[in-house]
């Protein structure tokens, strides 16, 4: 075989066109190069990534000094009357640094100590930069002759996770968006099997008879992701069981038991229990043995969504709490919550790889019978996906990097700022806090003089800290049974601590300013 | 409020730990910073993304040096070993350049022109850099206070591309990880408003009744994401009506009008006709203004899967191939294939915004009613997913660089790249053509001088091709009624050509390097 584009190609560009047959028009070599802006990111090419690169560096920082604090100070419709002029306005070469600036000014920006409402991380430098050399190679993991090494990176990384979660060597997993897209996945797998077992036909050929009325059980506090899933399965939302929680929004145990029998009465074939182990409010962790016991009991699958909670597996300190993880059918985890990963870095994880196997799939242009035969992998059947980004090179890098211990000094770090603000908290007379962190989060809310106002000034202040450019505070409601508390009502503030860099005192100056907003906004009111 | 965090944040790093309650340990700032490589990204903390971008560009230009070809000259047993290995050895500072270079030489790079298999382009040096500043900033997009800009911008790019299409100002969508996703959410949209039609139950809430069998109508060479989007949606994927094709492909409307009456009367409600706007193999683009005729006269949903095609939309010679895209209820489009991105860049659109309403959905913590009340825009109810990466900032950027033009432009050069390797196929004594490319892709094959080992032997010479690194050519199998031509069988190669910088000359160097590894491998099986 000497006739390669091997050696030639790298200096191909310089040839002359011919030997086009009549039909064809052939651009003329360079003729594109004249163009702005079309630079390829492979390095071949030459520098046109390298300049991309410093003005995004140019434009992040630009746009940062604009802003000035967490949040632009300005009001949705300011900003977005100045998004929309910015784009009429750019044009060619300036647009990349110019759209820069204005998403880094138009940012809530996770790494600022005031903005702490969501699980929403401040990614790091070397998570980002990894997935800068994802964004370069592209590599896809549809296919192996799409991303040779990433499929043999992804694998051995999920392995590790397996690992990490106490699951056995049986254990697979693919990378997702995030814990709606692993939840949806171990709802599915948990559909197909439980469902084949009891009709005896295969779902993913078949679809649902409606012979029979599914049932999942998740806690009343557990994510709006599950309800959803049940809807996208063809299940509906109203296959989804809420069972009652305790004041810190952790699953009663005895009342899933209920729950299960009383299905079991109806002839409801329990599909899985859901068990959260960290919940987006307060960190909630439920029972998770008795979840495990409770599901083998009645043939259900145990799905245990470990969106945020999943980090404490980092953290010597907190990892106990997590203890019976490893029961579980299947795992979501997310590590652009408690991983410090820009999003999407989700994973999702099955304790026995056989369990996969309603998603398999057999697709004649990316994963022929005979080239799995002669030794290339596929990735297809781990994943709902086709074209799927290699989200797990940044997870790796940062494994690598920091390793485990590194990792849970962070977990531990916001953990402990989170108790500094909740001590802030109980430490102020016009605050009152929901219950104390279990994980980095905590709800708490201002107490107006009127507490028929608690909600709404509690909404408003939120708002006004928006507006004014001050702070990014979350705000949720509690579940109707456990409006209790001083006056009643539902909503809460949140502080959700994810920036290992901020210190306490930062922590503890927020608090403050919520307390300040709760003043001005009753002062407003009244 | 003068008790603020927005002044003294910003040098608040320096302030000393105090004040902490008894049960609060907090780690002493700094004592973190001295751990490596737990730098974050955004600019406040200085110096630390710049840096691991350096080591990121250096990786990068590493291992594709040591790569030298379109992908590694070794087997995927000997690649998966190195892989492990490096893994295994790295720690610390060095990971995030060892395992950037590993990537790198571990890469099938579409920047190669040698590289040609799959919808898998080369993504432009402004589009990567754009999605780097995504990555420092992490915006998520389900909720207007962890992504205030990127909202807007994504509102504003949809707008954008949905007159593209040429939707009316109803229109409405959301950015995807894929035409996957997207085909997943316009089946169940269409599924969801059907039914809810036929049985008057919501299926969202009440999920599948089983009571009627509804189906779905795409071509035999329709993606096999629509069987898997079946499947996922409960369903099932015998649900899916495979419509024959004629020999490029395309769907045959008077099968499609046959199979509508056949279901009707059985009493099969058909929930969508799904039209392929641009096979996976050979660009083939199903008749769309009789596929919406269709579609409207048996009240199904219209989804028209352009994940591939809808980059003709680009360019001024191609666009008139997808004339009746816009009568379709929905759309899927890639901008991670014909648009130059880096996965994931993929965007679904609905004709109109209310169709959209199966999906809306209210989080306490994410979109409470009196925030929208009071102006804060919320996309939760747009997307199937809860976190989502702001995918839109790298599309505006590109085409506020580039223009319509300038990618147009880039279009027609990958085209007229396809019609010179169909020609050197044509030319080619030992090679043959499946048909003309429609858009930047043909199959075609090697004929070996025993007819009956065509399939054996084109299979073969592929995987010839990856192991000695010398190219990346992809490999399919024709729908069992179109296997015609010399000597029958089904396994045919693919060049899908998406990089604009590749030349003529190059093409028609692989289209002879493929013939030559024909022989070779001939040679060796005789």
């Amino acid at each position: 075989m000497t006739d390669t584009l091997r050696e030639p190609a790298q200096a191909g560009a310089e040839e002359p066109t011919a030997q086009a047959g009549p039909r064809v028009s052939v651009t003329p070599p360079g003729a594109l190069a004249a163009g702005a802006g079309d630079g390829l990111a492979s390095v071949r090419p030459g520098e046109a990534l390298a300049a991309a690169v410093r003005d995004v560096l140019d434009g992040l920082a630009a746009g940062a000094a604009r802003r000035g604090g967490p949040v632009p100070a300005e009001t949705p419709e300011a900003l977005a009357a100045r998004v929309a002029r910015t784009l009429a306005e750019t044009r060619g070469e300036e647009a990349l640094g110019r759209l820069t600036e204005l998403l880094a000014y138009g940012a809530a920006d996770p790494a600022d100590p005031a903005c702490a409402a969501h699980l929403h991380c401040p990614p790091l430098a070397v998570a980002v930069a990894a997935d800068l050399a994802v964004s370069a190679l592209n590599p896809s993991l549809d296919s192996w002759d799409q991303a040779p090494a990433a499929t043999e990176l992804e694998t051995l990384l999920l392995r590790e996770l397996a690992g990490l979660a106490g699951y056995p060597g049986t254990a697979a997993g693919v990378l997702t968006s995030g814990g709606t897209e692993s939840n949806v996945m171990g709802l599915m797998l948990a559909r197909d099997r439980v469902l084949e077992r009891v009709t005896g036909e295969p779902v993913q050929l078949r679809g649902l008879s409606g012979r029979v009325r599914p049932r999942i059980f998740a806690s009343a506090a557990a994510h709006f992701s599950v309800r959803r899933a049940a809807a996208l399965l063809g299940l509906g939302e109203d296959a989804v069981v809420a069972v009652p929680v305790d004041r810190e929004l952790r699953m009663d145990p005895a009342a899933l038991d209920r729950a299960l029998r009383e299905a079991a009465r109806r002839g409801e074939p329990p599909v899985a229990v859901v068990a959260t182990a960290g919940t987006t409010d307060t960190g909630a962790i439920d029972p998770l043995p008795a979840c495990a016991a409770l599901a083998a009991e009645h043939g259900a699958w145990l799905h245990v969504d470990a969106a945020y909670g999943g980090g404490a597996l980092l953290s010597d300190r907190l990892a106990p709490l997590l203890a019976g993880v490893e029961l579980a059918d299947s795992i979501s985890l997310d590590w652009h919550k408690l991983g410090w990963q820009p999003a999407a870095a989700g994973v999702f994880l099955v304790r026995r790889e056989e369990t996969y196997a309603s998603l398999a799939r057999r697709a004649a242009y990316l994963n022929p019978a005979d080239d799995e035969e002669a030794g290339y992998p596929s990735l297809l059947g781990r994943s709902l996906r086709t074209t799927r980004r290699a989200d797990a090179f940044k997870i790796a890098v940062t494994l690598r990097t920091l390793g485990r211990d590194g990792l849970g000094r962070l977990v531990d770090a916001c953990h402990d700022l989170a108790r500094a603000g909740a001590a802030a908290v109980r430490a102020h007379s016009r605050l009152e806090l929901h219950t104390e962190p279990v994980l980095t989060a905590f709800l708490f809310r201002y107490l107006p003089r009127d507490p028929g106002r608690a909600d709404e000034v509690n909404a408003a202040l939120r708002r006004r800290l928006l507006r004014e450019g001050l702070a990014v505070v979350g705000r949720t409601e509690l579940p109707a049974d456990h409006a209790s508390g001083t006056g009643g009502g539902r909503v809460r503030l949140k502080l959700t601590l994810l920036n290992p860099h901020t210190t306490a005192v930062e922590v503890e100056r927020l608090v403050r300013l919520v307390a300040s907003a709760g003043e001005a906004e009753e002062a407003g009111l009244s």
